[in-house]
């Protein structure tokens, strides 16, 4: 093991320049496929995904690879442990499967195509996950093909399932407890304050997913010949969600924010000095204005503070043109980020069950869950996050900040309740990079430098060695909006 | 002509069941054809629906035969002139298009095929309005070919944009004025009271038809790293068109029932006498019970009190499982029922308009309309109005009922418009035949029956002779509710 690491991280970052091509033509190969977790017709691509990238560990030199079947979609797992028992272990996380890419016609560019274009990276999966799951690989690589080792142990855990809220792997991390070896997860999933902005994020929101359907009648019905004297499935399901939020932004449902812990001023002042160009943020989403819970931030709102979304509406005649019917169904696609102490089932049952008391003795309610993941918190006293920090820095040349992250992994979130791991957000995205929607993208900027800052962080970790004490998790939150 | 009708409808009758197979035979031919109109991929079909009937009625013995090409979808006429300058003529309406098939799965059987199952004819179109427009070829073919001659004329006139509203046939009628030659509009496209219960109809309730679209952000964005910050499209949409009706089931928009003609006590108590069968209606449609605007009953509802239904809703994903975006853009299927005297225009601007004042500042809203029809009203003291009722009820062996439809055939507001004649609205469709769902049907019993009362209508007509005076108006109503 080298001791004087800039050296090494110059060799390094010389590596990476020299074989940025292949890289490049590498997450090309991995991003064609259309492994759409949450759509069965893109299962035998989701499988070939994992298949492509099991062979592609193991030209990295990787051990222990092992593709495990699950009831859905495979996870893989490999390792490389020649930093030996001495050395810290890093538990990287990071998953293959992309979100739906419809509305197709407004992809700029084949979604499964990755395309440069004005110094970014174009198509699905680029940073949402397949980019970013790539670097740890290209971090990895560069180390041992120029210092021959690596200052760490590393385990590799790849989903399939993350975009589904990775329903098979807290039974899988049950039955396999030796990830708990590692002392810290990894995860580059996320985007960073803003371009150039180096940051790491020590905190996630929890996601609650439900599929809300009403049923009004048998069949849809002429409008004409029925239209004013039966229920109307979409009519009374715009009532239902329309009564969901009142004016102020808040969400009516009785007990939705009991559990939420209340976040400390210090936290708030500090997170309002944090380098944030609302301006810029709001003029790239064409939002008119920032809107949202009254008495919050902007940062705020979509970090520290709980929400209902509408990710989908569908009733009745969704094709082109016009079709006179009264709808029988209407479904709503919904979510909640939840916050730090929310429980997502505590919280899913008082979703449902103030839809079904706004709904009107007409209809039936029927709800099907999704996903489901606890906030995650980690301590920003922990000595990697310090690490992480510098590693951030060192490579952007300017000094890295503190980030939440409104998002949601479901696998940080199941990795802290199993092994109670503390987690490092290397997100390396960008805000506006339209992860989950058309044109995602990934600064090429960010590409190159997302592995300088792994390689950088796997030293620092190596210099600050074996943590003395698990210190994961903060303090036990006490003071909750509900008391 | 024959001066003895019963003996000539003796013969018609043994005719009709002479031919049911090829009747049955043909029909299904021209179901095979996916002619929606709605639906631009299927633009060849719709024509060649329209080619596959000229020449069925070249061979059933019309004249006069012209396929007239159109901006959109074309326009078939032909004529029989055979019963002289003084008999009386009547121009029969009917479309070849139909209504779009989807949601495809709720199909027992495919939907282009005629399928006969429990008594009925199944498949698209068999009763709107393939299977009852080949129903007046049947009953002119049968009084050519057992008789040799028509007691009256007929024009015909098939349309193939009826259920988008008929946009080509104002334009149409204009350039064709022959078709004022017609003292009559015979039109069967619309169900009858029930099952065996002959009623001919003198009311349709007009149409508009709009889509309203909101736009919030310039696509969709990821539900975390944005929800509770930005303005949700679906979210606005559902709290725009929650706020379109009260309580009281009533439609909130100002203005909405400013025209409305107040239908006499004598009507309504007409109407309420009809042998309607309440619970059989609602339990056939799933309908916990009755909704609607107070006051009103039922049919009342459904026949003289204008609406606002939605037809549609879409936003975000509505594919399967999970995806967690913000909504850029949503959009409502609308559509209104009008009653005399609404103006489908100002009701219209009435509706957008109160649409754009319920939205907040933070959306786009942009309305497209595509049908637009007012309503129709003949008076039932017209001779032939008796004439519709002897056939009826000689053939069903029972008292046909006058009774309203609460549907639109825009093309019969247009020939009252253009040439001020009174329509026959002869259905022989029933109230839970699925028009425009999945499994429409006809009875058979009904696709005997119709043919042998328009065969009875022909006589009848011929018998009342060519009216002294054109009386298709009711006398011009007065008291409206705005007033």
């Amino acid at each position: 093991m080298p001791e004087d690491y800039d050296e090494a991280v110059d060799r390094i970052r010389a590596w990476l320049i020299e074989h940025e091509l292949e890289d490049r033509c590498r997450l090309a190969e991995l991003v064609a496929f259309p492994s759409v977790s949450s759509d069965p017709s893109c299962g035998s691509a989701t499988k070939s995904a994992v298949e492509w990238l099991a062979a592609e560990v193991r030209r990295v030199g990787f051990t222990d690879i092992e593709v495990h079947g699950t009831s859905l979609y495979p996870i893989l797992t490999a390792a490389h442990r020649g930093a030996g028992p001495e050395a810290p272990t890093v538990l990287a996380y990071g998953h293959v499967d992309v979100q739906p890419v419809e509305p197709l016609d407004e992809w700029a560019s084949p979604p499964y195509e990755v395309v440069e274009r004005r110094g970014r990276l174009w198509g699905r999966g680029v940073t949402d996950d397949k980019g970013q799951l790539l670097m740890y690989l290209r971090s990895i690589e560069a180390w041992l093909e120029t210092a021959g080792s690596l200052p760490v142990n590393v385990l590799l855990l790849v989903d399939s399932e993350e975009e589904i809220g990775s329903p098979s792997l807290p039974g899988f991390l049950d039955a396999n407890p030796w990830l708990g070896e590692a002392d810290v997860v990894a995860v580059s999933d996320s985007p960073m304050l803003g371009h150039d902005v180096p940051a790491l994020g020590y905190a996630l929101r929890g996601l609650l997913y439900v599929e809300v359907t009403v049923r009004a009648l048998v069949a849809d019905v002429h409008s004409g010949q029925f239209g004013g004297a039966v229920p109307n499935a979409a009519r009374v399901l715009t009532e239902m969600v329309a009564g969901l939020h009142d004016d102020t932004g808040r969400v009516t449902i009785p007990g939705f924010y009991d559990d939420v812990v209340t976040v400390s001023d210090d936290e708030r002042a500090r997170l309002a000095a944090l380098p944030f160009d609302e301006e810029a943020w709001r003029s790239g989403l064409g939002a008119r204005c920032g809107v949202g819970e009254d008495g919050f931030t902007t940062l705020e709102r979509t970090w520290i503070r709980p929400t209902l979304e509408v990710n989908g509406l569908v009733s009745g005649h969704t094709g082109p043109g016009p079709k006179t019917i009264v709808p029988a169904e209407a479904t709503a696609k919904l979510s909640c980020r939840l916050v730090p102490n929310q429980d997502p089932s505590v919280v899913g049952t008082l979703v449902v069950e103030h839809l079904k008391a706004l709904a009107p003795a007409t209809v039936d309610v029927t709800a099907a869950f999704a996903i489901s993941a606890g906030a995650v918190v980690t301590d920003t006293a922990h000595p990697y996050v310090q690490s992480a920090l510098t590693a951030l820095g060192d490579t952007f040349g300017s000094q890295a900040h503190l980030i939440r992250d409104g998002g949601t992994i479901p696998a940080v979130t199941m990795l802290q309740q199993a092994f109670d791991l503390p987690a490092l957000l290397l997100g390396f995205g960008c805000p506006d990079e339209n992860k989950h929607a058309p044109n995602e993208w990934l600064s090429l900027d960010h590409f190159r430098k997302g592995p300088e800052v792994l390689a950088r962080l796997w030293a620092a970790i190596a210099r600050s060695g074996r943590p003395v004490l698990t210190a994961g998790r903060p303090p036990s939150a006490t003071a909750t909006e509900g008391e």
